[in-house]
Parts: structure tokens; C-alpha cells; sequence
């Protein structure tokens, strides 16, 4: 049984004007073990103050869409939702090295 | 002495046409050892069949620096030029969570 595609997703979320260290803070928490997550980084954007970039590996689709009904991730969305104020980029892809 | 900050890019890159995988392998093979390399994912653009998204995570900025004069970096970098027709993003970030 071939194996299943990883999956990738590389995301710029901005928070609310001063509110990004919050945002940061409720990602880190939730994100700590998500079965099939192989990466989960949170980095601050350079240039903008109110923006960061979340950068995740998954074993596959399944698994992410799995962690989304997690109760510590939607509690995570739910308490970051309001401190969100937008996603100017987000890509899918394909991880094929490096993890 | 408080420790360096973390350094991560993000980056979009255009293979010219027909040449991913060629690209994917020879920046595979190129970047297994890198000293202070943290994270270094190479993923495939799911809606783009030419373009290829790197990932990186240093433990400082001179790392990333330094490693651009490693032998085996600079060849593969010469290799790789001939067939990658561009870069239409590059981020640089702080990764503070996730590595």
C-alpha cells in the first residue's frame, strides 16, 4: 500500500494590532501533539510587526483535517478567532524532503 | 548571553518547465548536513507543476550564512541554476515555536 502523500500547508495570519504575541502564544499551546503532525512552526514575519507565518508537515490530509476536531485546537481557534485579522497567503503542498 | 534569535525563510521557487523533480533532488541531496540547520523542508506547490516551496529553520542567521560557502552547497547551487527559471517569494522570518 503506497504510502500517502505528506501534506503541507505555509500560511501568513495577521493579528490584531498589538496582539500578536497573544496569537503567537495560543498557537504555540494547542499545537504541541497533534497525532500526524510533523511539523508545526511558528515564526515571526520580519517586516511586519503584526504578521507571522505558520509553516505545518503533515503524514497526510487526513491527519490535518483529523486535528482540526481536536478539542484543544478548536478551543485554540475559538480563543484566537477574535485576534485574527486576516490571512493574506496561504499555499497547500506537498512535502517530499526534509522531514 | 541571550541566545541568537532564530532565522527562517520561506521561498517560492520556479523550476524551468519539465525540471522539478531534477531541481527537488538536487536540493535534496545538497542539504542533509548543514550545521546549525534546524529544519530545511522542500515541499511540491500543489496548483503550480513547475514551482517547488522551501522551508528553512537556522539556529542563527550566520548559520544560514555560513552555509552558503559549503562546497557541496555551492555546487548544487551552480547545478541548480541552469533550471530555475525564478523566485516569486521569498519571506524571511523569526521562528519562535515548533523547532
Amino acid at each position: 500500500q503506497e504510502a500517502k502523500p505528506r501534506y503541507g500547508l505555509i500560511g501568513q495570519m495577521l493579528a490584531a494590532p498589538g496582539k500578536r504575541d497573544d496569537l503567537v502564544a495560543i498557537l504555540t499551546a494547542a499545537t504541541g501533539a497533534m497525532p500526524g503532525c510533523l511539523s508545526y512552526v511558528v515564526a515571526l514575519d520580519t517586516s511586519n510587526p503584526d504578521a507571522i507565518w505558520i509553516t505545518e508537515v503533515w503524514d497526510s490530509k487526513d491527519s490535518h483535517a483529523a486535528s482540526l476536531k481536536l478539542p484543544a485546537v478548536r478551543a485554540a481557534i475559538a480563543k484566537a478567532r477574535p485576534i485574527i485579522a486576516g490571512f493574506p497567503h496561504s499555499f497547500e503542498t506537498r512535502p517530499v524532503a526534509g522531514v
